[in-house]
């Protein structure tokens, strides 16, 4: 097998797994109401086919092989290094743990649905008990140096440990902290045009379109659509599709969830497509991922000068309802702190301790010092602790987020990561650009050019600290999300 | 191999096959506009693999002494039959010839676009050549008892051969002319509600939700949408989708299109789940396809029992449209007769000699009789001959259909043999049920019942004559459409 088979082989491997991920995409919007079961099946047969295709032993040796290439370019190799990598992980996990885990996924999300509905913890205990100790044993299958939790957040950020999560956190936290305390002093900012005030959906759709298009999400190459959880998925970088979500009461939600959806995917369509298949030409690190939605939705999106530029587009979209509201106005409810319960309505101040609290428990359940039935007490002690609130229940405490219920563990640490990054690479891009004014101005092509040159033309060549490093000349550091969060809120 | 296996291994190729079908349904109605190139990648990735899986030797050696297995049960033994003789059917075709016909797709499909649009013929010849070229090879190929065309229609109507479709239509031709003639002489139906006045696109496309709903497709198992062609596909009967096309000049189209459409997925439907994947559980007959959509958008769509239930409907729906249109106006206008250049836009009795032509043609340029250039010519010469009217360009004659752009001839004569069906399931259901009472009442769930049951639960275990016997008492008889068209038209 040379390079370009090699190649061949990945591009076949991709299109049965983004065909997959058609049908996933199609389950989210337009499926019929009782096709679910079937699609569960049809996707589960193509996934099933991917993943022979890539554990294949024949393909492993002859990816081996190629290693030993000495005609391989410096990304060539790094490519097939990847993959080899991948390769080797995936032989690690034998096929029946990962029907068990499959088999307890399928079970162990509509018994979360149904514990969430209730607010009856005690429903999804057990499920969450197998999720924690199978998660365990899937760190112990792949193997770690130091905490079975390193092998985790392996998958989802390629090279991360535990220890270096805890040293950014210890790094970030007490600057945080000192911020959100004095946040809380300040007078609170008008919310009744917010809360009270009716926008039509579809006006918002419109408005929404208008947005991810003027920030440079290609219309041509993508779509847009209303999901029940919004997510950005991609079947090829010329075929990228996100969703949002609209609340009549809920405009700025609809907006941040649009700019958020639309940074991941102007990532996905600035991945090079001569690269298809190839870890050059995807992206599988959702710590980066993270920065290309944090850095429009937040950094550039919920700016001043943003703001400038968006507020007389609001007053035309919405006249009446905006007839009494001032530019002023407008920004500070674009960016109201509030310690709260949900993470996923978390201001940018205090998203980052729900993420530290997730981690915690979940570190925890996983070496056994926290037992799942004490997860709730955990818990509430913890926001009480970080965020001053008390949780009224469960539903709104420990059973909101999906993710332990997709049997997910490891994943929660990307999202304040990515933040971080965004704010990285935004005082970067700040280096060599006149952001403010060029938002200012609607002129979003220079931000966007940036990205697509220095992330997303990378694809997944690089971890997420080292491609950081590549463009901003230093890893991941928590110094920057804190001078950019004190120079919005102080 | 046991049979128990034989069709798991034959859902996982209908998994394969119908995630295609999603890919296709998604690049016929929301997929954004450049990503055509990809997706047809992608499509070709998955069809290979189901193609592959079903040509598997080593699958049609265990099919072969499946066959041995004497616990079959009869239905079984078909199932296995069927397969078997589709495993053969695939391995007589190299797959590079398959590559070869897919290449030439590729690029006659766009030149018949350019060639449609210009009205040029020649542009299109020299890739219709090729078409007809590698069709009489596929044929030879596939082999045949009398002539080419036997190994061609048998792919769309099992058991069908070119001999059996020259009898029919000799049986058949004499009296439909007759017909034509004495409608002919008959005062012309009112049309100016029809041709002059506006229904907006998004109230057709309410009626045709509810028109659709009210004959028995289930939308909770199904959609709607619209698409430049119409057309039925289904990823399972669970998952059935349909498109219909609505003009704002062309009402009563669009309620046929709609109607047609219903037809074909209620057939889909009304397949049972416990055969997916097995012939029981599909079908490929396109002949007992196109009776189960003519059945609904004539027989029963067409007939004056069902406007008196549509009429007030449409007069509610549309109410300063329909202000001076009677409920005989509204009929007349569903069934003008009308010789016209056009096949898709014909009525009941001209559209036959549209299929009577192109079976003509594709006949002799198989044989080499007639040569592609002369087709215009010929194609000319008989629109005069069968319909008395001169085609004024070859973009609304010899070009206007895309199946040949497509690589297929053959399939022609279905969309005739498949109304006859229809009339003739049509009288043996009136034998056991008052279908112009229950119509009138707008109760349709008797006459989808009783489709259900003798067509639909057979699913493709029987040629198309050979169900039609098992449900009606005798094989294809063109003498029942004939008695219809005579009590409608005469």
């Amino acid at each position: 097998m040379n390079y370009k088979q090699f190649h061949q082989r990945l591009k076949k491997i991709n299109d049965i797994s983004n065909a997959c991920s058609v049908l996933s995409w199609d389950a989210e919007t337009y499926m019929p109401p009782k096709s679910h079961k079937l699609r569960g099946q049809q996707v589960g047969t193509l996934s099933s086919l991917a993943h022979e295709m890539l554990t294949n032993r024949k393909f492993g040796d002859e990816i081996q092989k190629l290693l030993e290439d000495e005609t391989l370019s410096e990304n060539e190799r790094k490519n097939v290094e990847i993959i080899y990598n991948q390769y080797l992980k995936a032989k690690k996990i034998p096929s029946k743990f990962v029907e068990e885990i499959a088999a307890l996924t399928t079970e162990a999300h509509p018994a979360w649905v149904k514990a969430k509905a209730a607010s009856d913890f005690s429903v999804f205990a057990p499920y969450l008990k197998k999720v924690a100790s199978m998660t365990k044993q899937k760190a112990e299958l792949l193997g770690y140096d130091n905490h079975p939790y390193d092998a985790l957040i392996d998958g989802y950020d390629r090279g991360m440990t535990c220890k270096k999560v805890e040293e950014v956190f210890e790094k970030f936290l007490p600057g945080l902290k000192n911020i959100l305390q004095k946040v809380q002093g300040k007078p609170a900012a008008r919310v009744d045009f917010l809360e009270d005030r009716a926008y039509p959906v579809d006006t918002q759709m419109q408005l929404s379109k208008m947005l991810s298009a003027a920030i440079g999400f290609d219309y041509t190459r993508g779509r847009l659509d209303t999901a029940a959880h919004p997510f950005s998925t991609s079947f090829h970088p010329d075929d990228v599709r996100m969703t949002t979500r609209l609340d009549e009461y809920k405009l700025f939600d609809g907006i941040g969830s649009t700019l958020h959806e639309s940074g991941h995917s102007m990532h996905s369509q600035g991945l090079l497509t001569e690269y298809y298949g190839l870890p050059q030409g995807e992206y599988t690190n959702l710590s980066t991922a993270e920065s290309q939605s944090r850095i429009w939705e937040n950094n550039i999106g919920r700016s001043r000068a943003f703001v400038s530029w968006m507020y007389p587009i609001l007053r035309a979209t919405f006249p009446v309802q905006f007839s009494d509201v001032s530019e002023d106005e407008c920004y500070a409810g674009l960016n109201i702190v509030k310690p709260d319960f949900i993470r996923v309505e978390a201001d940018e101040l205090t998203y980052h301790m729900h993420i530290v609290l997730r981690f915690e428990a979940e570190k925890a359940m996983i070496t056994g010092e926290l037992e799942v039935d004490d997860l709730p007490d955990f818990w509430n002690a913890k926001m009480k602790e970080y965020l001053g609130v008390d949780v009224p229940n469960d539903t709104k405490g420990c059973l909101q987020d999906v993710h332990w219920a997709h049997g997910s563990m490891g994943y929660f640490p990307t999202y304040s990561f990515g933040t971080m990054y965004a704010a990285q690479y935004d005082a970067a891009m700040r280096k060599e650009m006149d952001v403010d004014t060029l938002a200012a101005m609607g002129n979003f092509t220079p931000m966007k050019k940036w990205l697509n040159k220095n992330i997303h033309e990378a694809g997944d060549l690089y971890g997420s600290s080292e491609l950081c490093k590549k463009v901003t000349g230093e890893g991941l550091n928590p110094n920057y999300l804190l001078r950019y969060l004190e120079a919005k809120f102080l």
